[in-house]
C-alpha cells in the first residue's frame, strides 16, 4: 500500500473519523484508524464499538489528489497518527507500508516510521440495507438533536431513558427524551412518507457527536435503520451508532392538555433572568428558583436565594398572561437548557398547578415542539 | 456608601483585580474583594497574601461615570459579585450598603441583596516608596518576563529558584532564571541609570500574573522595590507582590564563553522540527531527542525513537555549521519553551562537548539574551 495525498484533505478526513476513536476502549485495536486503499479510493474507519464512522477519499476528484501506487490497508495508532499529519511540514505527504506493518510517512525533509496492525484484525462494520432511506434535511435534524438530547438522562440505572425515542410513521417524525424530571419532544414532517414504521432508541451520545459533523455546508442526511443499528450517511461518510434495546416509556399521557395559567416570555430576556436568579440558587442545597405569577396585578416575579450569600429578586418582562395567580418553584437549570433550545423565539409556558409538570412551547408553532419541565415541591 | 457607575468599566477594574483573588486562600476574608469609595473615587482591592492589586475608579474622569451618594468601605464575596456583576441586565449598576454589611445591588428591574464583611479587617498592603523609582518600557517588561519565567523551577525544594533573579545596577537590568536543567537570561539598559542597587528574588507566578496584565495599550510601567516587596504601578493600578527570601546562586560562572561547533537556525523553522521529533520521544520513557552536526558533509540531522511507537529523522534546514562534529541528547521540551522564547529570528547554537551545557543567542543581538540547556546522557 502506497499512496500520495494533499495534506489538508487527508486530515480532514482524519478528523471526521477520529470523532469515533476513544482511548479508553477495552478491545485494543479499535485506538487504531483503519486505512483500506482500493483502485477507487482510500477508506478511513473509526470505531468505539458503539459509535463507528467510514468515509471516502475519492480517486478520481481532482481536489483530493489522490496519487495511488498500490492498493491494501493497515490500522495505524489513531491519536499519535493525527499528531504527526498535523505536524508534517509540507502540504503534500506520501505513505508506505513496508513489511511487518511499518509504515512509513513522509513529508518534505521528515521521515517517521510507525508500527501498524494488520487490518484484517479489525472488526467489522455492519451491512444496513433499508428498503426506502428517509432523507432529513441537515439543519432540521442538527435543531431536533440539539432540542431533544438536553432531556436525555445521564444516569445508567434506567439504560433507555439515556436515549432518544425516535418514531417515524407515515409522514411524520417524532423525537422524545425524558429524564424523569423533564421532557423535551419534537416533530418533523417528511417530505416524503416512510412506507416502513420504525421505533426505535438512539444513544444521546451518539447523536451529539452526528450533530457536531452535521456543519453547514452538509445539505441533507440519509438515515437507514436496522434491527440494532442506525446508520446517517453524510456526503462520503457513514455514520454507525447501535440502538438501545429495551421499551421505551410512553411519554404521551405524561403531557398536559389543558392549564389554568398561561404567560408569554421573550425567551432570550427570561433565560438572562433565569441565569442571574440560578447564581443564589447554586450557591444553596436545594437548587431552586420561585416565580410567582399576579394576574390582577399582572406581574411576574422571579426569586432566587441562598442563606449564606444572600438572594436577588426580578420582575420580569411578559405579555398575556392570564388564568389564576401562582407560586411555583423549579430547577433554574432545566429552565436554562429549555430556554437556550427555543433560540430567539416567544414561548408560551402554562401551567396546571404548583407541583404539577408544566410547559413550555414556541408561541408562533406550538405543534413541532413542546417541553415539559417538573416543579420542585419547597414546603 | 453608595454610587452609581457604568457597569462596563466596573466590570473591567474588577476582572483587573481579581486577578490577584484565590478561592484556596487560608485567610477566608481574602476570598473578598473590598471597596473603598472616597470623595475623589472607588478603590478596589484583591489579595492572595503573595499578589495584591489594587486599582482605582477616579470620580473626575467623565468615562467612569461614578456618582459618589455616600463614601465608606465594605469586603463582598469576590468569585460570587463578578458573576452578578457580568450578568445585571442594564449598562448601568447602583451598589449600596445597608446595615450589617448587607449590599444591595441594582441594575434594571434586578435587585440583588447578598452579605458583606467589614473592610476594617482586610489586611493593609504595604506602603512602598523608593527615592527613585524606575521607569520600564511596557512592551519589553512583557518580553522579558515571558523569556524568563519559562526556565523557573516548579520545586518547591530550592525555593529560591522558583524566582526570577533581577539585578539592577548602573544602566542595567539582568533578569535570570534557572531550574539547574536550563538557565534563561535576558540584561536590559535601562533609559535612566538608577542611583541605587536592587538583588532581588521576584516570584515566578507574580510575574506572569504582571505580564497578563500588560497589555498593548500600557506603555509605561512603574518599579518600586522595598525589602520584602515589589510594587509595579500600571496607569491606575498598582500591582504587589513579595519577594523570595534567600540567595539566589551565582550564574554567571554556569554560561561557557567558549564553543567548539556553533550552526544558525531559523528558530521557527528549528522548533516545529523539535514538535515533530518530540512526539516520538514523548512516548518513550526517557524523552530525548538525538542531534548529529557532520561539518565535512556539511549536514545537520534530528532523530526522535519511541521503541513501541516507532522513530522519526529529519535533515534540518541550517546556516553556518562550523567546528567540530558533534553528537547531542537533549530534552526537546527544554528546546522547544527556548525557541519560542526567540519567536522569528535567527539563532546561534554554540556547543562545547556532548555532555556539556550549550547556548542559544539570537544572532541578531549576541549580548541581551542568552538560553543554557543541560544535554542528556544516553549511554
Amino acid at each position: 500500500m502506497k499512496f500520495t495525498i494533499t495534506r489538508s484533505v487527508f486530515l480532514k478526513t482524519l478528523n471526521d473519523v477520529s470523532r469515533a476513536i476513544s482511548s479508553k476502549t477495552t478491545i485494543p485495536i479499535l485506538t487504531g484508524l483503519k486505512l483500506v486503499l482500493s483502485d477507487t479510493g482510500l477508506v478511513l474507519t473509526g470505531s468505539d464499538a458503539d459509535i463507528s464512522i467510514e468515509s471516502r477519499i475519492d480517486a478520481t476528484s481532482e481536489n483530493n489528489d489522490l496519487q495511488i501506487e498500490s492498493t491494501g490497508s493497515i490500522v495505524l495508532p489513531a491519536r499519535f497518527f493525527s499528531e504527526i499529519v498535523k505536524r508534517l511540514p509540507e502540504n503534500t505527504m506520501t505513505l508506505e507500508v513496508k513489511d511487518n506493518f511499518q509504515t512509513l510517512i513522509t513529508s518534505g525533509s521528515s521521515e517517521f516510521t510507525i508500527n501498524g496492525l494488520d487490518a484484517n484484525n479489525y472488526p467489522r462494520l455492519p451491512e444496513i440495507s433499508a428498503p426506502q432511506p428517509l432523507m432529513l434535511n441537515a439543519e432540521v435534524l442538527k435543531q431536533l438533536i440539539n432540542q431533544t438530547v438536553i432531556a436525555v438522562s445521564n444516569q445508567e440505572s434506567r439504560p433507555v431513558l439515556t436515549g432518544v425515542h425516535f418514531v417515524i410513521s407515515g409522514a411524520q417524525l417524532m423525537a422524545v427524551a425524558t429524564d424523569s424530571h423533564r421532557l423535551s419532544q419534537r416533530t418533523l414532517d417528511l417530505e416524503q412518507p416512510t412506507t416502513t414504521d420504525y421505533d426505535v432508541i438512539i444513544p444521546g451520545k451518539s447523536l451529539v457527536e452526528l450533530s457536531r459533523m452535521l456543519t453547514d455546508d452538509i445539505d441533507q442526511v440519509e438515515l437507514r435503520i436496522a434491527e440494532n443499528q442506525v446508520l446517517f450517511i453524510i456526503g462520503q461518510t457513514a455514520f454507525y451508532s447501535r440502538l438501545l434495546e429495551g421499551n421505551y416509556p410512553d411519554t404521551t399521557r405524561l403531557i398536559p392538555t389543558s392549564s389554568t395559567t398561561t404567560v408569554e416570555f421573550a425567551a432570550p430576556a427570561l433565560l438572562a433572568a433565569i441565569q442571574r436568579a440560578s447564581l443564589l440558587s447554586h450557591e444553596s442545597r436545594n437548587n431552586v428558583v420561585r416565580l410567582t405569577l399576579d394576574v390582577a396585578t399582572q406581574s411576574a416575579i422571579i426569586y432566587g436565594n441562598s442563606p449564606d450569600v444572600g438572594n436577588v429578586e426580578e420582575v420580569l418582562q411578559f405579555s398575556a398572561l392570564s388564568g389564576e395567580n401562582l407560586e411555583i418553584s423549579f430547577n433554574p437549570d432545566y429552565m436554562k437548557e429549555a430556554l437556550q433550545a427555543f433560540g430567539q423565539t416567544t414561548v408560551e409556558v402554562a401551567f396546571t398547578a404548583p407541583l404539577r409538570p408544566f410547559t413550555l412551547v414556541p408561541s408562533e408553532d406550538r405543534d413541532h415542539f413542546i417541553q415539559l419541565i417538573t416543579p420542585v415541591r419547597t414546603y
